[in-house]
């Protein structure tokens, strides 16, 4: 039976360049509707699992667009609420060689940063849950954003749902007048899994150790259910080339994955998406070293895929695990 | 020698599905900018006149990408001032058969909405311009937009440029607190030319005639400087089928156009922007009927011609009004 | 609350030729997935009913993305079987002017055509369902497919869900020995709702009578249930420009729509679904004038719309038929 | 068994705006190769005759691209030369409604214009020939192309091979020294069919006379072995919708065809060499009154298909003389 | 002169998603016709040789498209049949970095499979033939697949046509009731020029050395007339580097080729095909070491095309050889 | 201030095979404009200098076109002159791996080959001018082009204009009876800056010296007025993976670039205008080493962009130049 697991976070439209064209003189641009929760959510609906996405849409055909394209993942949108409002809206142009990617966003003011957290019945939204995600965006966007995350983190807390948080710190973010350490700490504590690199630590929790070992120790003590901690390290040669690993810390054990170079890398957004969801998938199913492995096969498989959802099946992620029918041409 | 005109209002990113795709299945949006005075501009610009642009882009790509694209039709973008902010947007899905062309706005909070009146020089903007041409969108989007459209047409008038105005109502704007009546009035007093149909007449002038040539007249009265009264009537039998002709009231005689059918519409829309800068053209070179019937044929040409801007020559216009060559294979 | 509402039939992967390109030199095919009964269910979600549809996909990547294709418009696919197999196919060539549309059917031998059965629980299926719809076409494919269309048609029938069928008799099917006389009659039996033409009625039900009235009649001699009958009158003066309407017999009344002429049609296929699906939502919510009415306006928007599907709000239908906002630009 | 046609004349390379882009802002151009006497070669070999073209081709890649594209189509290509030069161009830009479609040429000096006329060896060529086919745009382009030409006709005419002559008389050509009434009538003289409006009458015979039976008849005393004589007559509504017909003076009657009302246009260019086509065809295979009929038919159809192609069935063409399946859809 | 060369195999439809798209999401399918042994006829026409394909096709106009594009390549289509039945279909999803290329085979029951071996006379087909060459996929199709390959390898036997044999074994076909071992061996045994590796020769010969060389040896004591053995060794560091080479047993030596690193792969399908031809090529025109290098450096230049074509000239493929621009630009 | 840059040449349409395709069987061309001191133009109009480019368009809308392009970069067209004429065109297919990238060249009898110098005023043009830039392409093309380029340099040289000359010896060119040892040496004298290799020195200056120092400061001897020598040095890997470096030398150092390793290739043609157009930039900004270094940074940075121009920021030069955010993701 598939465990039944909630993401809640703001979804945008992304509107990125065709191939390689730069802002200034594309023609058009490739629609996707992507958000770093929703990009977990997705990776679990196609690895078989119940997931349900809580987010905010416009009443318009952009919002019915957007739940749509969600359903075709096989997420779950009973859950959503639509306001006036707009749709939240990322640019991305695809880097190549040494020039980088970037990401022009325009997301203030949108239907999910005006959301009324009053709207949403955290108890009947948890019924049957087996986890809760969330990422240090969702309160990074507005105060009530804020709330609402808190509220979400109490009630799983309360209810006995697990939770894992990326931290995810944005620094173009946190404009409505509070900073990542008058909120955070609060919402990060009742955390069964965080994904946190050092800037993370340091900005969200006010760790500023620079071993990656003692700050998840010191994590461990402000959060008393804490059961992991984890993060990717990426060497970014150019934008087609990357190096990827991952660190998974069970409290006693610092495991590491092996290294993937991806070379041709054909769209790396959502990539951390892929990994988180991977984690939480392999928890559930494979012990922890297979549940870091199967995370970071998951991640690199994302890199060669265009758009933020990541649709490999478990069996594509298991086998580069275990390294079968790697670049191979299958019949 | 060519006329000098100064435009000024909103440019937006205009993002249409292809073909006759829709907006809740669509993977690609066609990029252009447009707004209905730019697109007056870059039909002058592309007959041969000296048109410059006043505007307000954000200081992003998207931005640089809006100027170089004025650029490219001939605009001066000189004049263009650069803020914070966002690039408003409109997304359109092209109709067909009895299925209606749909627009979608996400506007608000623009770095247009947000300019500053004291950032423009008007004296400086107005030196050797012989025409200023507004609309009514303007002063509907926010009151610092209103104080500036104020100011220009204040400077217009002081320093004699002929001013044109295209009234323009727009019900889904007007949400900063003034209605069009508090401030529209004041606008088109020194109009030379305006183009007003009977429900931006009431709305926007308070003139409730049901009367097109009583409503011209009473116009008149208000403003004392007003030369030229004209509106299009469109009759739409479908989306893919209109008929279109114009009327022009010179003070003295109701001039019509003839009427043309359109069947086979490419792009509806700058349709009455084509009309408008027809109509500009036409009065700066030649007679009231000549000038109307150049107008019409500039607004029928557009159709037949995907995007905002109408990208026809005066040879063409005036093959048309002749009833030479049309719709024929020139070699 | 929505109506429960469940379709059966073989979904195939459409791939048509863009825009007027022909088979013999097409380099790309557009890619849908589509099949009678399946785009019936598709509209029905898309109005907010409850939909859900049985029929049977190859364990492949395609039959996933059909199924997810399913998804995305709303529709309940829990109760999709996978078998060995593989997809059917239909290739479509758009005509225009006075060359016609073509269809290639390659559908023989595909997973659904080898269905069993016995893999199908009607009575859990039927739990909750107010409605059954199923077409011609399932029991024309393969002995096992008709099979299993009796067995739901008598489970219908004995749990009480009404029954609609679209009678689709299509010559080029029926070749696993069998005939429409052999099986149609019993399925067709205990129906509440057939749409049938006059060719349908002569090949399905033995009914050769040249007046449509007379027709109708005698078929409710043969099926004690039927409260309706319906039927299209389509004339194709060119494959871009057709004459659409409908009637609606209700056992006392042949109601008649009006007629719409369809210039400059987009796509043709999926009219009659989308003429059934709005028959079956006008029935559900509207007396029988205005869900005739609302069938034949559905099925008017299908044609502007590129697929099988008919992605149309209810409000656009409604309008259509009340004759408000057609072929305008809705800002 | 097939006849054996030879055809003669340049091959260009076609580049054309997508959908309605205009020159101006187009980022691409679709490509074909086309010309007046390869569109009717292709034809025939489509339909099923022996059908070689002779023309000269450069001896680089595009070159090579025009050669396997006449192969695609089935055409014999073994009789083709190739030269150093270039391959002529034309742009084409596809009207809509009142809008005309344009051409540019940008075809002198090309490798066929710089022919040598002696590297041709007619004795070989006409080997097994029935049909020769040549226009009046090949004596327009050089002086060698016209003599090259000469020898054909020459050849054809001692061999007892039937000749065709598209008379076509363009302006914008011969601009080599010479003019048409230098060349075309000797060129004439041994024709069995031409086409011909009063304009080439007049321009490449000196024929003068305004009614066109006049004309026939006089370009019959001219030419002893005429025999056939055609036109289409097109009435241009717009550039999407035309009416076309044809007459076919036999020597005895001036027969007539039926107008076709062609509306939704998707490229017609080539209609031209595909009634040229459909008349070769016709009068090998049907009566005079057939003959004329498939040609218009054959006509008709070219204009539903992108490219100079006419890949159309003598099966679809035979039911559009039929009026039988006129845009329809076809399973 | 040319060489004459039959070959004999069947061709299917491939449907490729575009750039790095997924079956699960793709909305088109890039279109081109290609089978192992018509690639090799291709390669060979393309680089001047005569090249007939003999295989079977459907009656409709996907048939009539394959047709069309062996023509495009210049292969004599003059001995292909046509069947009712239905063109075997594979869609390919092309891979990126570490995740593989798929191909999902959608070919039972095709016009092929289907085939009447009584239809082809092959003392005719083999008229001033030169060579014959077939593959071990055909007699894996269906038993009269396997029968016309026999009669074709009797015929060529005995008529003095040299006979190449790509042998490989394919795992998912087989399933008409026989298996390789009863049929290979014994169609192999009058081959000239054989492609295997040891799984091939292990499946198809019952060969289980795992030495090459000992494996060679083997064959040759089987095949009396075998005068060449080869193989590639493909190295997969990724779906987008590959390293190849190839090896060359001429009854004496072991020759080996360069091995070559190809990063950045564009498509690999036909990769073989190209190795096949150019060994068959570089064996009619160079010697033995020559034809190797000939024969990788084709397959290398493959992997630069899109499609199963391999569209390289004869120059392009020796430059490579010689290591003379490689990778430069070519003004 | 901006500086006041002039350059001159001729501008042809690219026509580029999308992707991988290759001429033989593309079926579309993407279009841009380009040409080698047109690039320098746009580069250094993007990046905020006055650049004005002198040059001959055809009078017709492919000439409009291709003003308007430049117009969209920011380069001043109102130095362009129009003449009857043809665009000249070439022709590009993108080579992968170990294949080339082609260049066919369509671009003699151009308008600007045909250019009459007298209609260039050169004391008005160079109005104000900082700078002049021509290339060896424009002497190579015939003698009004050499005649244009020698008057331009003559008063760029009297009016104490700083000249740039990348010398760029092109084979195919110098067709009209002058080689470049007539024309260069006199046309290279007044210089400020050359580029030049070994094979520009020996061809266009008659040094013959194989150590570029020498050669350097042999052209020294012979150009008083010349400050700076420069050239790249690429390695070509593939058409995929070149290496890259540049070295100027400034009358007294040889200065070095850093070497930058360039995988993943998007379009190397413009690769060494973006290169001149750095240098110009960074001698009128930095240092001479950090100029090399912008220079080659620049240079860089195109190879990630499709088409000629190089739409790149300082800022995103100068980092790469620091080493910073290199192939990141910037938010």
């Amino acid at each position: 039976m598939p465990h039944r697991i909630i993401t809640l976070g703001e979804i945008m439209l992304r509107l990125s360049t065709p191939g390689y064209e730069r802002f200034i003189n594309t023609r058009s641009y490739d629609v996707i509707y992507g958000g770093a929760e929703a990009n977990v959510a997705i990776s679990l609906a196609n690895w078989g699992e119940s997931a349900a996405h809580v987010t905010v849409f416009p009443t318009n055909d952009i919002g019915k667009a957007a739940t749509n394209t969600l359903q075709f993942a096989g997420v779950d949108t009973s859950l959503i609420q639509f306001n006036e409002g707009r749709m939240g809206i990322y640019f991305v142009e695809n880097g190549a060689m040494q020039r980088s990617s970037k990401i022009i966003y325009d997301r203030f003011d949108s239907a999910f940063s005006n959301l009324n957290p009053d709207d949403f019945n955290w108890e009947k939204i948890f019924e049957g849950a087996d986890w809760f995600h969330w990422t240090g965006i969702t309160p990074a966007v507005s105060q009530s954003a804020a709330d609402l995350c808190k509220a979400a983190v109490n009630a799983a807390s309360r209810l006995g749902v697990k939770i894992s948080a990326d931290i995810n710190y944005r620094r173009n973010l946190w404009q409505y007048g509070k900073g990542p350490m008058d909120i955070m700490p609060e919402l990060i504590k009742p955390s069964h899994l965080i994904i946190a690199g050092l800037t993370d630590f340091e900005n969200c929790m006010g760790i500023t150790d620079t071993d990656y070992l003692q700050a998840c120790e010191k994590a461990k003590t402000m959060c008393p259910s804490l059961k992991y901690v984890s993060t990717t390290h990426r060497d970014s040669i150019s934008a087609s080339a990357n190096d990827l690993n991952g660190v998974l810390w069970n409290g006693e054990t610092m495991l590491e994955s092996k290294t993937y170079e991806m070379t041709h890398i054909v769209d790396r957004i959502g990539g951390g998406d892929a990994y988180m969801a991977g984690l939480i998938y392999g928890l559930l199913h494979f012990d922890d070293q297979n549940a870091l492995d199967f995370a970071v096969a998951a991640s690199v498989l994302k890199h060669s895929i265009p758009g933020d959802a990541n649709f490999v099946s478990v069996d594509e992620v298991s086998q580069l695990v275990e390294g079968k029918n790697v670049g191979k041409l299958l019949r």
